[in-house]
This record gives structure tokens, sequence and C-alpha cells, in this order.
């Protein structure tokens, strides 16, 4: 039986009514920011780590990808995406992204989304990004901010001038993190944004863009209750190239 | 006359009392990172901007640099720095950053320590630096960390559990901040972690470096007021190249 978080009913529950679950991408407030950092896709071998419920796997069809192969460690999460894709040039496949088990240099561009921060461990995930990627290919991910992880009480809090504070703490001290997030008890791993950029240049990637996204203007006159995410952006997007 | 800050005569004076300028490079914590991410500087040319007291500058010609550059915008910083330095190979000079006037490729190592937070518009600095380096030339910088300039208020303040935590607000608002630091009312210009390494990938730069400085252990035990550091990076120091 899966252990994985996504596999636990009342947090799946939980993820499956968020507007990035019920409307895929278009859910997604980052996405067009994402989006704007991807290479073009006709042609490419795409791999998709943390695929979800495979919208990016399918819209990346749509966009001209030769193959795409979506992988998670849910089995729940799996289970949905088949049923949503009915592609043959789609694979997707149950796997942890720390036993990746693909040929040298086979895949263009690696994506994912909001998914990295639960790797314990970053620095063998970026050599197996590495030797996957054929020369010449990217890397387009997010995952939750740094500031958004790292403090012990992640909570906004009242400044001396009465308006909410991000109360930052242990930003350098990287690890585990448990907090609470549609159930109780979820487990990510916090790193500085140094952390992620110096580990791909490592293993020769090379550093192509940072967006420390929160959401425009737009969003916040749609969405009042975003207003205080300028003061800490909720996601980071990287893009590299090998 | 300047209107410089640092020939502002209080300023100046107290400037002149921190353990970095008393000290030189051994006065400032943060100098061991920052030389291990510089290059090796044999034979280089290399350009210090905002040289201060020529701490760097002579240091680098003890290192083999074959030609050192100091420039600063401080008349005063700069008399010092002449009063400091018999080294016919190292070039003092009054000139503002924003206004370099060196010949293109003519430089192999750029050199700037706590400085660029000052330049209110950073791209056509970073243009300038890309310009005045030679292919394969190098720049290591530090910068007060954006979390250290990103607040509103930015003194330490009690968190929900009775400890300190770093208030932070306004990170995705870049620009002009006001602070008492020796005197009051000190200008700088907050910039994201993510506008910096930008502006330099959008010159050509390649990343090779990030680094999140804040003291380490021994640093913490000889200096027990640093422990909160570890909450908020002070410093952010970056290596590229061109």
């Amino acid at each position: 039986m899966s252990d994985n978080l996504y596999d636990d009913p009342a947090f799946f529950a939980g993820y499956s009514q968020l507007a990035r679950s019920r409307e895929g991408l278009a859910g997604a407030p980052e996405w067009p920011a994402l989006r704007a950092m991807l290479p073009p896709l006709e042609g490419k071998r795409v791999l998709d780590l943390g695929c979800g419920f495979g919208a990016f796997a399918r819209w990346a069809r749509k966009m001209g990808a030769a193959d795409v192969i979506g992988i998670d460690a849910s089995e729940k999460m799996l289970a949905r995406a088949r049923s949503l894709t009915r592609d043959p040039r789609v694979t997707l496949r149950i796997a942890r992204i720390e036993r990746l088990d693909l040929p040298p240099a086979s895949i263009d561009l690696v994506y994912s989304s909001l998914v990295l921060h639960y790797i314990e461990d970053f620095a063998p995930v970026a050599a197996t990004l590495r030797a996957v990627l054929a020369d010449g290919g990217h890397l387009v991910a997010s995952v939750e901010h740094p500031l958004f992880t790292a403090p012990r009480d992640p909570h906004w809090q009242t400044g001396r001038d009465g308006s909410n504070v991000w109360p930052l703490t242990d930003y350098l001290n990287e690890g585990r993190r448990v907090t609470d997030w549609i159930t109780a008890g979820v487990v990510k791993y916090h790193r500085t944004v140094a952390g992620y950029v110096n580990a791909l240049i490592a293993q020769g990637f090379q550093i192509m863009r940072l967006e420390e996204w929160a959401p425009g203007r737009k969003q916040i006159a749609e969405h009042p209750e975003w207003a205080d995410e300028v003061h800490r952006p909720p996601f980071l997007l990287l893009a590299a190239r090998v």
C-alpha cells in the first residue's frame, strides 16, 4: 500500500478540490509565468516529474511534444491521470523521483510543478536529471519558495505597524519541515534559493532564469486575499539548461 | 562638494570604527566565503567597484594581480585608500559605478563588496560590467541580502513562541529603502535575488555560485550576538562569469 501523502484519502479529497485540480493548468495562478519559461515543445521528448492528474502532459502534447512521460509516486493521482488521458504518446508511470529509471540523454525537457520540495536530498536528483537530459535540454520547475518553507511558525503575524508580516526564521537551516496543509503533519524539505541553484550548477546546469513568483495586480484584484503574497513569494520558478 | 554618504562626517567617523574598516579584510566575517569564490588572481587585471580604503586592492596585488583599479565615489574613502597604498600598479580613482569609463574587455575580474545595493538601476551597471570584462572574465560581488533590505520595518520582533523573527514584508517591491545605519536616513535600493541574477543573465553572464551568507558556528561562538543571522542571511554573495 502506498504511503504517499497524495494517497491519504483525506488529503486526496482535499487536494482534488483545489482550483488547480479542478481546472488544471488554468487553475494554477503561477502557470502563465511558468509557461513563459518553457522552450518550444514541438518534437520534444518531455518528462514531467510529479505529473499529478496529467494536465501538463496533455497540454505538452497539444503543443507538439513528440512524447511525454509523466511520473508520480501517488497511485491515486496516477489512476486519475490515466482516466483523463487517451494519448498513446503519453506514458504515465508510478515512480519516485529519487528512483528514476530512464536512459541517459533521452529527454529534451524536464518539467516539475511544486514537487521538488518533497525531495529530501536534491543533489542526487539534480545528477539524475542531468543524466537523462540530452545536451541542450531544459529543466523548468516550480517549488514552494524557500521563504515559504523556512519558518518554524509559517503563519502571518502582526507587525509593529499593525499590518501583516511574515515571521521569517531558520532560512539557512535546510531540512525537514512539518506543516498543516489540507491535512495535518505534511512533511516537506526546506532548501535555500542558493541550495537549489548551486545543486544544479554543480551538475553542469546553466541557470537561465529565476522567478520569485507572487500574484500580479490583476490576480490580486480577483483574489484580494492574495494581497500579502507580495511580501513573501509563495513559489520559486527556475529555468536551467545543460 | 561630494554628496556621497561616506563623505558625511558623522557617517565616515562611524564607518571608520567598524571592524572591517579598522582590520581590513580580516575584519569582515564574510571575507573567507567571498575569497573562496574568487578565481586565481595571478596576472589578472582587477577592478574593485567601491574600493573603500583599498584593502582588497592591496590584497589582490599581493596575490599576484597584474593591475588593480579601485574606484569609489567617496572622496574621504579614496583619500584614506591613497594614504594606505604605495603601489604603482594600483590605480585609485574617484568615480561613480554608474559612470564607469574603461575600455571594453580590459578587465579580468570585477570585484565589489557591499556596494551594489546603493545602485538604483542595476541593469545598465550589469551591461557596463559585461562590456569591461574580457571573455572568460569573472564577477565576484557581495550585497546586502534582499531579505535584509526588503522589510518596511527591518528590526527583529518577537514571534508567537517568544523568540526572534524577522518581520519580512515587501520582498517583491523592489526599490528605494531608507534606514538608519551609523547615521539616520541611509538610502539603499532593494532588489530580489532573482532581480540580481536575471539582470546578470540578461547581459550574458553565467551564474557560477550564490551564497546566502551568515556567520558560521565558530563565528557565532565568538560573537553570540550574531546567532539570529541564521534566520535571515545578512549578505548575498555571487560569482558569475562571461
